[in-house]
Parts: C-alpha cells; structure tokens; sequence
C-alpha cells in the first residue's frame, strides 16, 4: 500500500472541502449570521491549512492501484463527511455530532434523509451548507481532483472507477482529466440554467440556489418543512423536469453536444430509463385517481411525474406525502426505489444499465437453456458486453443484497415496524432519503439510535461509491502488505 | 418440439395420479365417508384410463431436448393440479375451484399456503389427500416415473434437471434410474421412521400420518386449527429434527449410507445449512427471551427452533404465532425464509448452496478488484464449480427477482398492507407457506382476490420448479418451430 499517496490525495480533499466552507460563510455574513459565518471561515482556514500541509508532505512513489483507489476513495468521503459536520455541531444547531454526522453524509451522498424535525429553525450559512454538499456530492470530489490535479502515473482510471456511479467508466475523451472537465462544465451550466428558471419563476433567490443543489447532485435537501410541496405548480414542473435531465448518464449530453445525435439516442439506459419512468407515472396516476383523491386526473399526473421523478432520480423531494397514496402506488415507489436513476448521472441506486444487464442476462440464458448449444452474446449500445463487466454487475447485485440484510437486521434491534426498517434502508443505500411510514415524506430519521444511524451513514456511503470501496475498507486483503 | 413424448409423459403422470387418488378413497370408506370415498374412486379410475389412453397413443420418435423437458416438466404439475382439485370441489368442502386449485398446487408444491379458514371441518378423506399431495410433491413425480419408467433417448436428465431442486444435479451413480431409486428408498424409509416415532410419543394415527406427510415433503399442511402447537412437547422436538434433516440434502444420506464419511461431513452446504439454522435460533432466542414472553429461555429455546427450522427448510409448521414475536425475530423469520433448505432436499428457497454460491463469488470478485491481475476460481468442496453452473445461479436470481417483483406489483392491487404483500409472495414463491401479518400463521389466504390468487399458484409452481420451466412456458423460443 503506498500511504504517501493516499495522504498526499486526501491533503488535496481537506484543502478543497475548505475552500468549499467559504460560501456558507459568506452567506451567513450577508443575512447577518456573524457567528455562524465566523465558524465556517475558521473551520475553513483550518481545513485549507491542514489540508496543504499534509498534501506538501514528501511523495516516495506515485504508484497508484486499485486497492490504493477504493481506500483512498472511502476514506476522502468519510474525512469530508467529519470536517463538513463540524460547522452544524458547533454551531448548536445540530447539537449531537453523531446526528451532524448523519446529515452531512447524507448531503454528500446526494441521499437527503434528514434527522431534521424543524428545517425552518436552521440559519441561512447552515442551510446552504446542506444543500451545498449536495451539489458537490453529486459529481464526485476525487474526480474534482482528477480534473484539476496532473498526475503521474498509470492508474488514476481507478481513482475515477471508484467514484463514479454505474459498472463501467466509459473515457469520453482519450484523457481523463478532459473527461472530467467536460462532465464537469456540464453540470455546472445546467445548474446555472436551473437556477436563472427558478428564479424567473418567482422563487426566492436563496431558495433557488439550495433547490437547485438539492436537485443537480439528486440529494432532495429542500429549505422549507414541507419540502417543495409549498411552491407553485410552475416551479414544481420545472423541477420535475430537471430531477429527470440530471437522472440521465451524462455521456447522454456529450454526444448531444459533440454531434453524435445517432450515438444519444441509441443509448439503450436511457431508452429504458424513460420507459421504465413512464410506466411507473402511468401506474401511479391510474391508482392514485381511482383511489378517489378528490383532485383532476392531470393534478395527478403532475403529482405523480413529480414523486416518480424524486424516487427514481433518487432525489428526495416531495409534494405531498405518497405514505398516504395507495398501497399499489406505494409499492411502485418501493420499486423504482431500487430501479435508480442512469449509470453515470449524479443519481443513485443500483442503476438502470445494471437492471438491463440484469434483464439481458436472463434473456439469454433462457434461450441457452432451451437449446443448450446456441451461442449467444449479451449486446449493449450495439457493442458486446465484457465478460468481465458482467461478472462484477452480479457481484454488486450479491454486494447490495448482503449490506442490505445485515443493515436492514440491525435496524430492526430499533423495534420499529418492517416496512419502516426495510424502506429506511432502501431509501439510503440508494441515496434517496425518504421512505415509508416513520421515515416517510412527513417524517424523519431522528427517532433512530446511533447504531442505527451509524449503519445507516455506511450503507449511504456504500451505496453513493458503488459498495465496493466501503467493503474493501474492512477487508482484510486490502491491508496485507 | 417432440409432441408425441410429452403426450405420452403427460400421460404417465395422470395414470400415476389415478393411482395416487385410491389411497383417500380407503381412508375416506374406513371413517364412514361414502360418498367422498366414492368421488376419489370414480376420479381416479378415471384419471387413470384417460392417462392409460395417452401414454398408449403411437410415438414417432423419442427424442427428447431441453426444451421438452421444460414443458414437461411445466405441464405436468399443472395437470396434477387440475385433477387433484376436483375431489375438494366435488365433494363440496372448498366449492370454488380457484380455491380448491390454490390449496392442491400448495399441496403438490409443497408449500402449505391455505386458503381454508377452519381446516378442522374437513373430512378425513380430504385431509388426507391434502397432506398426501405435500408427499408426492416433495420428492418429484418426474423422479418417480424415471425411476419406474425406462426410457431410450439420452437426455432424460432434462427431466430431472427441470424438476430437481439446486443449481446442479448430481448424478450419485451413472445411471439416473438407480439415482432416483435410492433417492427415494431414503426418503421413504425417513418417512416411515417419521411416522412410528410420532405414533410411539403418542400422536393420533391419523394425525401422525399426515403430518409425516407434511414434514418429509416441507409441506406444512396441517390437520388442526392450531398447526402443531396442541401437541406435547415431545412431538414437537421430533418434528423439529425431522424438519431439518428433510431439509439437508439427499447426498448427504447417500454417501452417509454408502460410508463415505468424508465426503458427506465434508458438504459445504450442509455445514453452511447448520451453521446459519443455528445462528438465527440464536438471535431469535434472545430476542423473544429480552422481550419478556414470560417463558423460560428453555422453551424460547424450544419454539425457536421449531419455528426457524419450520420456515427454514419452508415447511411452514407453527406452534405459536411468531407474527406477533420482536421486530427483529420477524425479520429474521423473513430473511431465513428467502434462504431456505438445502439443494438436493426436498425445500425450498433460494437454497444455500445457491447463497454460498453469491457469497464465494463476491469474496473472489472482490479479491480480483483489490489485486486484478490474481486469478483465483470458485471451489464448492474442493472441487471447481464450472462457469455455467454459476452464470445460471446468477441468473436464478434475476428471474426471482423479477418473478417477486411483477408478483408483488400485483397482489398490493388488493390492497393490503405492503409486510402482507411482501410476505405473502415470499411464502408462496419460497413454498413455506405462512408469511406475516393477513397471510401469518395464524390467518390465512382466502382474502386475496382471484387474480392475486392465481398470480400466488404460478409462484408456488415457479419456485417448486426452480423457476425456469414455468417462464419457458411463456416464452415465445420454446413454441418457436
């Protein structure tokens, strides 16, 4: 293992996330938040400090492997999860470190559960702090570094590898760091583009910034108690429709804007990822409506495209409460739950080029089983799909199934009801946030105990860095000499 | 597609059927039931000509492929189905068809899902042939005519494969007739062993009868209201052991028999069975004991092991109602029900050798990623497990997924509440039988629609039938010319 690598990247992490602590701080200054912003200007400065004296540290060698990636990559998550909870315990306004813990964790991995019972009571610099790892979270830190940060060396794929959401890394660009760069400048403008439409229609400027955050990392932080349900069905729509937009694998874009229009619109993802949304909508504002709910079909719809769009993007927002929604429409949710958002999207989830392998797999397998001695290959975007892609897609599936067992038991110690332990954990290893029932749209997860909590942050990092990273921390063979 | 073979297959299985129905017929005459004495003799009898009928018709040729095997292997379970429904509708004791097939393929699959709301009401002919259905079940009916039936043609394996619960099929002795035979000599013997030992600790003939039945097939299919829970301690200590070891795999018993010491205590599986059985009457023990029954831990002790074995191997036995048990025992109850019992047994699930399967997978894809360039294979008892056994281990689980998840979708159509859906899918496509709060064991499945109900049946016979005959059936490929 060579530490003064993973030292010198985790220097790098410290030093951005303090740079990242200056907005709040200003914020806070401009709404006359002088304490608060005090606090994240010192944290901040302490953060760059630390940060560039560990990354200034001698280098011996810059090998750089898979084993040192996925360690590299959990612990830069969980130094920026530790630094980023200070400014809300020390502040007071989340006064259990443990809770401040949950709820940054749960900002950096774009899932949005909150142990928040009154978000309206925070300040401003808090506020958007929360949102703020949202957005940050959403794209990827390391690959943040990646983009700004020219390393020798072979193996920074696996740097990229470790972070990035979805089986395979595809290289846009023959360099990484152009890679990076364009995701980047991606994201970043339609964010801008989110922001000047929320504003235009008539939502408060601060409030656009922290909604737009919440809505391009697809964490689901709102600023009001009840969510988005209190704006108006104009800015709901908007929001609906960039929930999707930021759901989409952002290669989606790139061929879009590099003229390869035959390339987007082939890729299968996001054929199924719209399809399967549809369907789900349909399914939902059909059951929704003949439950009798007292509203237009098309208020339905809306509602529904909405709510369907905040679960499958694994987003978090809500504009009702679909804990009351009938138990079909429920289930539904429950379902694209688990479906997520595209491979390569700030989305969670186990994703939907996962499920189509999934799918495919089965396909041909029942066609080898009914005449054994066909050969068939599995076929993705017309290009045949390595067999080596496949295996570690099936392993996460077995990775997934496991955390999601032993999570799931130990949530259960709380003695809460199963559909709240099950939907708690599918709402943060898929990074969504709300559930049913006690965790649901109206509820929160303060009533958790610490184990719990403390469960609950892994399977939100695990499912944020695709399980593999968290699993190898506690692996014995990744730190054998 | 060879029609002739499957004609005269299906053929066999009705005339086996006939046979198989005069059995209740004596018990039904014995206890002064005349006239459902007479309808099973006159179904019988019939069932039997028309079976003679089939089988005789002229076969063209014997060749008999994959494909055949799984429309076979579908079709027949179906056929028994339909036949052995009718004397409960006939005779009027469950006048709707739809029901009377639910509880026969419940039967037949070795489920013991019921959808009867006072079982003490019925006769004993009735009775009888429902728990009888649990022990033709278990083992196979396919088996039994290989073993009886000699057939040219090589791929009978086909047969046995298709209906032969595991990821593979050991052949014990080079030929499969001989394989079949011992198979069943064991479990007979088991059976009769069963049925003394529960006499000699007191049990009504008649009882002790049906619930051997319902032990050696993991049926669960009782003949009282309260399952075995009015039985003394003693009786149900035996049902207990005997669950389990009907739940261990077969081979175990052949090599034990055949004083191959080494290999049999040296099965993976079986150790793994043991070693997760005990793990979950562990926690279920405390849990029940801190949450203050009121009971000693010696009889906590007792009912967890009876209820874990019980769910288990998913034969689906209650002496108490473990609905009511802590949120975590229940969730264990939940999650040792997807397990199951051994391959090879005569249990259902997703069976552990299959679970040992995902987990040594996931061990060496992890291996792989941390060091890519080891190369490392998948070893079950020593030996290597070849590419095609595990590719359709992978794929067994995306079926079942898939089956649970479209299944679900349809029953919370209903309108229960979602732990109810949940457990009732996973009940029936795990064939155990009681799930959770309507569907727990001490209610039952009458309440379901018709649709739902029919959608429960497919997932008995999915999961009897380890999933794939019964999608071959409804794929396009296997009808294709």
């Amino acid at each position: 293992m060579n530490y003064g690598i993973i030292r010198r990247i985790l220097g790098w992490v410290m030093l951005l996330e303090g740079a990242f602590l200056l907005p709040p701080s200003v914020i806070g200054a401009c709404y006359g938040e002088h304490q608060i912003a005090r606090i994240y200007l010192i944290i901040g400065l302490c953060a760059m400090a630390a940060g560039f004296a560990l990354k200034s540290l001698p280098l011996k060698s810059r090998t750089f492997f898979a084993r040192e990636g996925f360690v590299t990559t959990a612990l830069s998550w969980i130094i920026l999860a530790l630094i980023g909870a200070l400014p809300f315990t020390i502040s007071g306004e989340i006064p259990s470190y443990v809770d401040a813990l949950f709820e940054v964790i749960s900002g950096f991995t774009t899932t949005g559960a909150s142990i928040l019972t009154n978000v309206e009571a925070m300040s401003h610099a808090n506020l958007f702090w929360r949102s703020f790892t949202h957005w940050l979270g959403g794209m990827g830190v390391l690959v943040f570094i990646l983009a700004i940060l020219p390393m020798t060396g072979g193996s920074t794929m696996n740097l990229m590898r470790a972070e990035s959401p979805g089986p395979s890394v595809g290289k846009l660009v023959p360099k990484i760091q152009q890679t990076a760069f364009y995701l980047y400048a991606i994201y970043f403008c339609m964010t801008v583009l989110l922001i000047v439409l929320l504003i235009l229609a008539g939502m408060p400027v601060f409030d656009s910034f922290c909604t737009a955050f919440g809505t391009a990392g697809t964490g689901g932080f709102g600023v009001k108690a009840d969510s988005i349900a209190g704006y108006s069905r104009l800015i709901q729509n908007i929001i609906t429709l960039f929930m999707m937009l930021f759901g989409v694998n952002f290669s989606f874009y790139f061929y879009l804007l590099s003229r390869r229009y035959r390339e987007a619109l082939g890729m299968e993802e996001v054929r199924w990822y719209a399809g399967i949304y549809f369907a789900a909508v349909a399914v939902v504002t059909c059951s929704v409506t003949m439950a009798g709910s007292g509203r237009t079909v098309w208020e339905n719809t809306q509602d529904a495209l909405f709510q369907v769009a905040s679960v499958m993007t694994t987003t978090g927002f809500a504009t009702l409460n679909f804990n009351k929604w009938p138990q079909v429409a429920r289930g539904v949710m429950v379902l694209v739950m688990f479906v997520g958002a595209c491979a390569g999207s700030t989305g969670g989830g186990i994703k939907v080029s996962r499920i189509v392998l999934y799918i495919k797999q089965l396909r041909i397998e029942m066609m080898q089983q009914l005449h054994p001695r066909s050969v068939r290959t599995l076929r993705m975007d017309g290009k045949s799909v390595s067999r080596q892609v496949i295996q570690s897609s099936n392993t996460f599936l077995m990775a997934y199934i496991l955390i999601f067992v032993f999570s799931f038991l130990i949530v259960t110690l709380d003695g809460f009801d199963l559909v709240t332990d099950f939907t708690a954990v599918t709402a943060t290893i898929n990074n969504i946030g709300p559930g049913l029932n006690v965790v649901g749209p109206a509820g929160n997860f303060s009533a958790f105990s610490d184990l719990s909590k403390f469960v609950l942050m892994f399977d939100m990092l695990a499912g944020r860095l695709e399980l593999i990273p968290m699993l190898a921390l506690f692996h014995p063979f990744t730190w054998k000499k």
